[in-house]
């Protein structure tokens, strides 16, 4: 594969925007020009991509001008503006934030579990909520095996889901509460350090969050069932990198601990890791910095006939964001869907 | 109520003891004479007590002579070998560990949930889990007005559940992960600083933790009903005290979050902070300190028929152990259960 492609990073500066230019340079993605983009507040800056320094761009409806790939993670308001520019401009936008996912004409991907679905693509491709990314990477053997019924989630999400502010406000407040002195809240709702803020986002009317409602809709949409019955709770913990998530799944049919072992150890981009005898099973700081999702904690629900419990962690800058929308990018060209 | 007694405390120097002596002290509980035992550990140190310095006398096996009451809160061994003798010596033994919980002769008592069953104690009564008191009192209106089907529990757990050591081990790892500097691991299996662990206690064969299986047990135990299903997956986090609940029940009738808003507003000892359009829910950092069992996140569960959704936070050391161990010694007094 010698063609080489135009990719833009919308967001360049963000956390997640630097995590994908640092995939991208990883995985040695095809790339002959990065184009680094960001609001005019960032402008003046810039970033190193293959050990060259290049200038950050200030975001414009001539960004995308030659651009094959062009990555969003800059905020709903941006891609609603801009992705449709880029893809109006011959470019695929994959897209980081919520806006475009639960529209019709959007595919929603994580490679892993419905890749087929990008070849509907029609300019611009969702990347996924950072926790459902993850989930459904366990969920999709085991929905494949024996149907899911319905799912009980509860999150422990890291603070680097709420970008570079969010670690700034853990530290911050930490060695503030560590060492005396007054905690401010300018991030979270609440204090952070040492806390736990059981609201991620805004509420809805029916009192779940719109995160709570992103794992809902998003499940159904990627495992392409919308007869999945899901609840979700979205709790801040202070971590600073790595989602954690106890999913209780009743299935259609009983599946043991052992089968589900056994097809989560074949699924690519899942890593069992679940020796709990030896205290084995993944934590966020076992996981930060890697590309897997890691489960464990497999095990049969006592109280119901058809249930497993597992406890499932990933990077939430990785699955949950760059790596996926890389992911994406990498597909696109690998299955020619891209000019 | 002229009378007064002689209460022992036993593990007087640890966390739970202390606390202890601390709802005795601020509940003006009728005492005469406080007696402070430890292991030979703690021999030589002192107590604070209403005001003033009491040594610590070691435990043996005279140590119940004259005792009226003996809160017990010093591993399970200790229990095993000591609350029979308090007992045998004419004291009625409260015991905060696991050690006599689901043995048929010994009441496992949350005062306002079934303080009845005090009256069938044959010398010991024993106090629940911390995590399995608190969830009991947001439970027990819901299942009198509507029966539970089904809980799945997710917990949240604060490292004060484990001990002073507990709460060191957090406090020097965040130090040191915020400062630079080794880490080294000794109460906990993994880091705790910044960071999850998805096991409290030790694994059974079931691949459910004890922790799990004591909040599942104890609280069919409580609620005096083997026919509800329970399952739980239990979390330490790096929270110094307060313990978080997501409680997702499904009901045999259906009831509405309104009307569960309603029943736990009039539940004693049960404080509703439900206010999630202006943020108002409950925190560890909120309810460290305080007696009551905080509710709020309290929503109808959209994936089922007949469920609802909450979120029970509760200072582990209060309701969670030292404060129902004293009321219930409240309630020995008070319906003249004690000679």
């Amino acid at each position: 594969m010698s063609r080489q492609y135009t990719v833009a990073v919308v967001g360049a500066t963000g956390v997640v925007g630097r995590e994908m230019m640092s995939v991208l340079e990883n995985r040695k993605f095809p790339i002959s020009k990065l184009i680094p983009l960001a609001s005019a507040r960032s402008a003046g800056s810039t970033v190193t991509f293959n050990n060259e320094f290049i200038d950050v761009q200030v975001l414009d409806e001539q960004s995308f001008k030659g651009v094959d790939i062009a990555l969003f993670s800059a905020g709903g308001s941006v891609s609603k503006e801009f992705a449709p520019i880029a893809a109006k401009s011959g470019a695929v936008a994959i897209d980081n934030t919520s806006y475009f996912r639960m529209h019709d004409t959007v595919p929603l991907i994580v490679p892993e579990v419905n890749g087929h679905a990008i070849k509907q693509h029609k300019g611009i491709i969702a990347n996924p909520n950072c926790s459902t990314a993850q989930m459904v990477m366990a969920l999709k053997p085991i929905h494949d095996a024996v149907g899911i019924e319905r799912l009980v989630i509860s999150t422990y999400q890291s603070v680097s889901g709420a970008g570079k502010d969010g670690m700034d406000e853990l530290e911050t407040q930490s060695r503030l509460s560590l060492g005396g002195g007054d905690i401010v809240n300018k991030k979270f709702p609440h204090t952070i350090a040492f806390n736990l803020i059981p609201q991620i986002d805004s509420f809805l009317e029916n009192g779940y969050t719109k995160e709570e409602m992103k794992m809902i809709e998003e499940t159904k949409k990627i495992l392409e069932d919308s007869s999945i019955n899901v609840t979700a709770t979205t709790v801040r913990v202070p971590v600073f990198i790595g989602h954690s998530e106890t999913l209780n799944i009743q299935t259609k049919k009983k599946i043991t601990a052992a089968e589900v072992r056994s097809l989560l150890a074949k699924m690519p981009g899942v890593q069992v890791m679940d020796d709990p005898a030896n205290s084995v099973y993944p934590t966020p700081r076992d996981v930060a910095g890697k590309d897997d999702v890691y489960v464990g904690r497999i095990r049969e629900d006592i109280s119901t006939p058809n249930g497993i419990e597992l406890w499932c962690v990933a990077d939430n800058l990785r699955k949950g964001a760059a790596l996926n929308a890389v992911q994406i990018a990498e597909v696109l060209i690998r299955e020619n869907v891209i000019a």
